[in-house]
């Protein structure tokens, strides 16, 4: 018996959007308000689901605390009240969008949770706009 | 790095639900409430959602700012503050009901925005009832 | 031991914003896309406060079943999927603003609830916009 | 024109996690806190979505005031204000967590509505904590 | 500089409504399914708000990581994953109705955060009944 | 009749706690993760509530297109997409704390709005932290 279960977690965090092979003229044209060189911030909202076959034994797909404690390590540590450009070195070259977050989110999980597991995740940059990955079609 | 990306956006309206080959009885009969003859309204709700690849020199998929305006001329201005029945050409054969509102939505938007993009609608008539389309299965 | 109860209800209904006495042009003007002709509509969502007494033997301030009973008779049966303008001789001189919706209810469920429990009501005509009678100070 | 529609509902209800084959030490160590002998309980709300095709005479995909009644009757009256574990017969084999009562819940509609319609659920335990059935992958 | 904040936690508990001095079956018709022997639960919401002066060397009016904790160690500990009546002495006299746990939850933080703050709650049973101690007006 | 109205609004800034007069030591053991030289962020939630008597004209307590506005230029224009520590100078001396934000958000719109009106203001950081300013008690 095959189900999806959806855990949501959180973390804070700021950034600024910059290509840094563009001039300041392009940053601000392409990045407008999201290009301010002292960053500005949001809380991010995400929701994980994690797929497979429900344990007979338990009756569940996969413990909660345990996927609660996966996020906190692997996710909430790493990002929450930090600067992702300046404090995460995959930020370094790749611009903090929504969609590259929830990529490396995707992938920082993907090395903890076994591959019988298919994982999909949603993140939201504020309550009005959310990223995700893998996509819906 | 093909993603979804998820826009927010909203519109107020008043509609009634009838068809008019019907007897009274029968619309009554059919539609309840919704058929009332002076209209009642909602405040519809809608998720849009785009999926393709990700642009590598912004780490965008969609530039959200211009998303918002398309939404905005082709949904917002069309629907909101409206009666759909009266001011909307489209739901003088169509009932308004929140299935074709959201196959309208659709059509309009499939309109102005790249084919290279799949397009995804989720409609809110109440917090309560929604419509998908394309269809989640 | 003096609480407070809330309790949640809503109904869905078209209006328009307009007064008799002014011409089309200052109506355009001060109403905006309010004073459409054909009306629009929304979800109103309102929450009802109780304040009073707890009854020792019930442990309940107010029996909720009852509460939400007044609220269908009272309420809901009277603006759920009517044209506030049209089905609703109170909003002929009054104009259907939600200032004005809020103060109604009130003197509807006022009429009904003993007056030994004080009322406060929410009302909102959006997720974005209420109104809340009696003032807040 | 296939669409999904979706309909919220919710019921409110007490259970405990528990595996008989197993001793209280492991019970206590796999379940934690869910293993309260005493039980504990959870507000549940659930999204019911339906996809089929549109009925070209109403433009509904399915009639919601009979959607409203099939849930209310198969499973709100079933399961709220309930013990899973002492009232349901269908959880004394069954252990009641969030995955098996999405998967029952599941099976009651499904005989209830018509095969032509696909049925799609969604169960949140909390606000934080839900399953999907059949899965999203 | 006088202001408020307010802090936001939850449990999940089981209970039951019964007067132990009344018939089975004023109890039932007094109290409905909320009477159910086997009990049945809810996810508790809750909102501490306190008020007091700014501190003007940190502008905090309270540390919230102080009052997470005083929340958690107070009342989360002692009501979630519990079954009111049976685990809770305060409960075995009082009737656990949302009006009567949110009394106590006050009862149990005014013992612990300085008489200088004020403390406002509200108790949410279903995301549609709430209590609010002390009361509004 | 005197009524109060709200209007909801958003901002999404960057910011760090920080006491100049005090040691590296003392502020990571005061203000912990917020701490972070390199900032971290939120998306504000705020809703701006008005009180005074409503126009027997209009049916308005105040226009809230004109509302709108004011929130947009003198909080929304000077905060959003901002760093709330090098970008507005009320925060060089004023640690920016949720309880700080608000009061300057008060002190803004108080300058603005007809003395006429009272104005009540709660300030989300996160969804589960927020402020109101005047106190509620």
């Amino acid at each position: 018996m095959r189900v999806s279960i959806c855990r949501w977690a959180h973390f804070n965090a700021a950034h600024k959007l910059h290509n840094d092979h563009w001039s300041d003229e392009k940053n601000k044209a392409v990045f407008g308000k999201c290009n301010n060189p002292n960053y500005h911030g949001h809380n991010y909202e995400m929701e994980v689901t994690l797929t497979g076959e429900i344990d007979p034994d338990t009756g569940y797909l996969f413990d909660l605390a345990n996927l609660k404690e996966i996020i906190k390590t692997e996710i909430e540590d790493r990002y929450d009240h930090k600067n992702l450009n300046l404090d995460c070195p995959e930020f370094k070259e790749n611009n903090p969008t929504a969609e590259l977050i929830c990529i490396e989110i995707y992938k920082l999980l993907r090395a903890k949770i076994d591959e019988k597991m298919d994982i999909n995740l949603r993140l939201w940059e504020t309550p009005r706009n959310s990223v995700i990955y893998p996509p819906v079609c």
